[in-house]
């Protein structure tokens, strides 16, 4: 494709000039409720221009009044109203196919799609998904929780549209965040070359979750504001007059404004090479420009990206200036001032790891620390404002993080690699090719393992123990509390003969220990800590779980009258093979529990081991059930699942009689 | 990065003209033999430039001779053997660091450090990797058999030379066919974006193992082949004058040179955008072009791409006319005609699922099929053939494939997406997220289950029984011989609930079943077979394995003097629950037997179901170690592991007694 082909527009300034102050988002008049009046999205593409910007303005206050009150994602959301009500109006979700990526964003969509009356229910048990769902409602086509799928997933909707000869729409939505993923290039590769007719909308707010690390804007940035800029200009004025002149689209647009546009688009060559004609870049928040573009875009043949400028956050002042804390809201947010409620519970784990890490690399400066766009997420923010030097946010790319850490070990360094559970499984082969298969010394430490409660089934950390346990050569972790997540980081830095993990669970720790006033020395490979010595029953946990069995055993002594065996295994691998046989000989009933499937986890290893060894005994596995848990409190499903210690308590019980 | 930073070169039209004719690299005279002097890779330091061009030819024979008579990787090694020559006379492998995307194209590498003394062993038992292998060599310093891995652990090790304050140069060698894969992609953007001292050699030889799939080289080769592009050259010559002109590197390359090399720089625009300086394209079989061009850009600081065109198959016509055939070699290749022995054993597993597959894509029309550069490999080649629209092979990219699948699959079409066992990792994430946690039909076929042999541990499929079965709702199966492989891959068709994968091993089917002259009814989910009563032992196998154990209860019939059990489970999930409770009721002994990890795979399924079931007994497992497993024959690998029928007929004795 021939960079002629490309439409450009300069950046229009009119950007900030419906930003709406505080005051506007949430006082806005009690105009006429246009937001009431929409039942299904065909009340949108109904609406009038005029009505189309009292919407946004009103699905703008509704998102923030809701999630101020409940909690939820916050700076996505905001920054993507303007193009949800467009899409809204051009396309027909029933029969077009919209795909987002990463479902959070799409809180306008569910309120505009027939949902906004369950709108309060977000997130909670049993209410609405705080990502698309498919099963939820027919105008969520492709349901995402991870970044960087859906530009694959359109692409092969629209190669089905074309193999069953039907003509409707296909378009994906994607943030510049998410494009930091290999497999949104991979899919964009692949449609650009098959000529797919398909949009994508690149949604541009410069930020992922964390920090933006799509090399294209910084060299982009650096370019605009490069001393060379004004004698280059001058060069592509003369270019721009040669070349795209003749073919400008908008005459509306000046001549100037085109070297702006070009300089702008950075993403326009990006795209353009991968076989998309390029549109852009057009203010996302200005609904006179957009829509006749996007309307114009969608009737175009062919790949086309859309690249649509927006800010997250928008329509909050304070939301705009800090997008990073404004990434999700927690409950009973004061929306005047954007106070969240501070809670005086004790430090969450992620905290305890941060710290401990930081503590720990103060002493050895091998160790660095990677991440793949969340660094608040995983704590690795306070290593990097200790040791910037040493951080790497690789953007949402586990599959680099994990490789570029397997260079660092190969060369002598300690990466510790931090990704969520269920965010490292994208990057499961280069754990076992790249890291495992040359024995190289990687500490991966997977936060949020377990269920993570409201954000549900796609970032649940369910199935870790059991692809991490399949790596030959993996020592593999789960701390109890916060003090043995210390001991467990110490003992990954110091451990270098292959790699090791660690998992802990999201939220926050115990609160029973003087972090301050304790020691934390490294642990010993492979052994297990016996917490009570007990008769008849064993009850082997691992992480968490370890701590209900402990409640669980308190219970029990009531119901059976003599104490039972509780033994934390802190290792799921190797497993403390001697304990475990010597419980197995003494007691007459053994029970595993673990925030996992059940499905090859931790359960499944010590029966491995009492197989193997002969020794006449199976275990009672407790864990999770081998399907996918829905979103609610971890509590509200733990209880569904029977794994409370009172639950556990009973079936135990109930299992010995 | 301004665009005015690009060096380009026009493409050397000596490309062709030291092209060997077959007879000049086989019949080479016997002048000096300047290879025999290369004890390591100082004295290809030491060479002078004409040495390096006799070494180069002596070379590629080395590998033409040794390679033909064993079999192994063809194409590749001998499209690289200057490259390899340049690197190692530019650098020095021990204390630099050359990183080799795909170690299966470094034969010369091999060859070159130190090893041509054991060529002849490459890829057999004992004998050296088909890859590079840490621990090896020490010039070897990351291995790989999967792709796209070379630029994160460049960028890796680059960082990690920063941080020491060491000073060596760090490089990365990546096809364009591995640069289809995402994480090469993830990793350009992060090395540019930090201005990482490092340079990428992009070998370009415009083919991956089947297709190309990089649509750059698309949208190149259709603008110079255009209508319109005598036209844009007039405005690019402009251009060129206005931008290029003044900043030209070499004065020795014409101007109109200059207009054909920025056509050509599909690639550069590509790896300028996300950060790195473009340098090319050069002639990759000319030494006299490469060395000082390749030791110019090692003098650069910052991201440097060094853009080589090369052939695949340099240095035999045949081999270079056709790359896909010549892609890898069988032993005993004739050297004059490149004809391969036809052998006449029964048809391989690949061909059986190509075949089936095509027949009964002729029947339903929204049967397609997927794969990621395996077309050949996977026997879909033959699908491609009958029905070239229903074919998407989207390039390195299983991510891509994966959830392509299920964006059709959404809608109503019957994708099968067929991927081999170790590559699937690569998707693990889509398989749960996008495919599964969304129970849609995506029908998942893996070639090369179990040990595939002299490639070895990086392309052994020994974890798929277990990363698959911990898939929620996912149906998985294993075929004991090609016609349950038909049945097989037919009720994957029929079964449209949720996901389904069947995985069988490399190599040639058994033979013993008249395909023509079978029908292949459908499988019912979760229903195994038994294949033999007897008492007290019981056998359950699972794909190969259920072969090896037919074979095993013969011979345990002779030594205990009755017959015993084997049993089919076909199916891994769900299991046959009543037949397998059935069986550990009835029987004394239970085994298993997988071609799988005994970490979390088919016998701990059945062990969890004995567990859950509180059936008080154990099954005995047999399957491949928790460590990974190096090359060899099958035959030889099994027998390492004490899995042939003999061995295991022993081994249930023994467990026996």
């Amino acid at each position: 494709m021939s960079h002629a082909d490309r439409i450009t527009f300069p950046l229009g300034s009119s950007s900030d000039d419906n930003s709406l102050p505080v005051k506007n988002a949430t006082e806005l008049p009690a105009q006429s409720d246009v937001l009431a009046r929409v039942k299904s999205a065909d009340d949108v593409r109904a609406m009038s221009p005029e009505e189309l910007a009292v919407l946004a303005q009103q699905v703008r206050r509704r998102i923030i009044e809701v999630i101020a009150t409940k909690g939820g994602h916050f700076g996505s959301p905001l920054g993507v109203v303007e193009i949800t009500v467009a899409l809204l109006h051009i396309f027909d979700p029933l029969k077009d196919r919209v795909v987002w990526d990463v479902g959070h964003q799409a809180y306008a969509w569910k309120i505009l799609t027939g949902r906004n009356d369950r709108f309060e229910t977000i997130r909670q048990h049993g209410g609405l998904s705080g990502f698309l769902k498919r099963s939820e409602n027919a105008a969520d086509v492709f349901g995402a929780g991870h970044a960087s799928t859906s530009i694959a997933a359109a692409y092969g909707m629209a190669q089905a549209r074309d193999r069953q000869k039907k003509n409707h729409k296909v378009v994906a939505v994607i943030g510049d965040g998410s494009m930091t993923g290999g497999m949104a290039y991979e899919a964009l590769n692949n449609a650009g070359l098959q000529r797919t007719n398909m949009m994508v909308v690149f949604n541009d707010n410069e930020m992922s979750i964390s920090q933006n690390v799509w090399a294209v804007h910084k060299g982009l940035s650096s370019l605009i504001t490069s001393p060379s800029y004004n004698s280059l200009k001058q060069d592509i004025k003369k270019m721009v007059r040669t070349l795209m002149g003749p073919r400008a689209v908008s005459t509306a647009h000046t001549r100037e404004g085109a070297v702006k546009g070009m300089l702008m688009a950075g993403p326009a060559l990006f795209f353009e090479e991968l076989g998309f004609r390029y549109i852009g870049p057009v203010d996302g928040h200005n609904l006179e420009e957009l829509i006749p573009i996007m309307r114009g875009a969608s009737e175009l043949e062919g790949p086309i990206c859309l690249h649509v400028i927006t800010k997250k956050g928008k329509g909050l002042t304070y939301a705009e200036a800090d997008p990073i804390k404004y990434h999700a809201a927690t409950s009973n947010m004061k929306i005047e001032t954007g106070d969240m409620m501070k809670s005086d519970a004790p430090p969450a784990y992620t905290k305890v790891f941060g710290n401990t890490l930081t503590e720990l690399a103060a002493k050895d400066e091998r160790i660095v620390a990677i991440t793949a766009a969340m660094d608040g997420g995983t704590g690795t923010d306070i290593f990097a404002k200790a040791f910037p030097d040493r951080f790497y946010d690789v953007g949402i790319a586990e599959e680099c993080a994990v490789t570029m850490a397997a260079g660092m070990a190969a060369e002598g360094m300690i990466p510790v690699c931090a990704i969520y559970s269920t965010f490292l499984q994208r990057a499961f082969d280069q754990i076992l090719h790249d890291v495992a298969l040359q024995h190289l010394p990687v500490r991966f430490v997977l936060d949020r393992g377990g269920l993570v409660g409201a954000d549900g089934p796609t970032h649940h950390g369910a199935f870790d123990l059991t692809y991490m346990r399949l790596v030959p050569g993996m020592v593999l972790m789960a701390p109890r509390d916060e003090q043995e997540l210390r001991r467990m980081i110490r003992t990954q830095i110091e451990y270098n003969d292959g790699p090791s993990a660690m998992r802990y669970p999201r939220g926050n720790a115990t609160g029973r220990i003087d972090l301050a006033a304790t020691e934390y020395p490294a642990l010993e490979i492979g052994k297990g800590e016996l917490l009570q010595r007990g008769e008849k029953v064993a009850l082997l946990g691992i992480g968490l779980m370890t701590q209900h069995f402990v409640k669980a055993a308190a219970l029990l002594e009531e119901k059976l009258g003599h104490k039972v065996t509780v033994f934390d295994a802190r290792f799921v691998k190797p497993l403390d093979r001697d304990t475990i046989l010597e419980l197995a000989r003494t007691h007459e009933f053994l029970f595993t529990a673990e925030d996992n499937t059940i499905r090859g986890g931790f359960g499944s290893a010590v029966n491995e081991l009492l197989a193997e060894e002969n020794a006449g005994k199976f275990a009672t596995v407790f864990g999770l059930p081998d399907e996918f848990v829905d979103h609610g409190t971890p509590k509200e499903l733990y209880g569904d699942l029977g794994l409370l210690p009172e639950q556990l308590a009973e079936r135990i019980a109930s299992r010995l009689s």
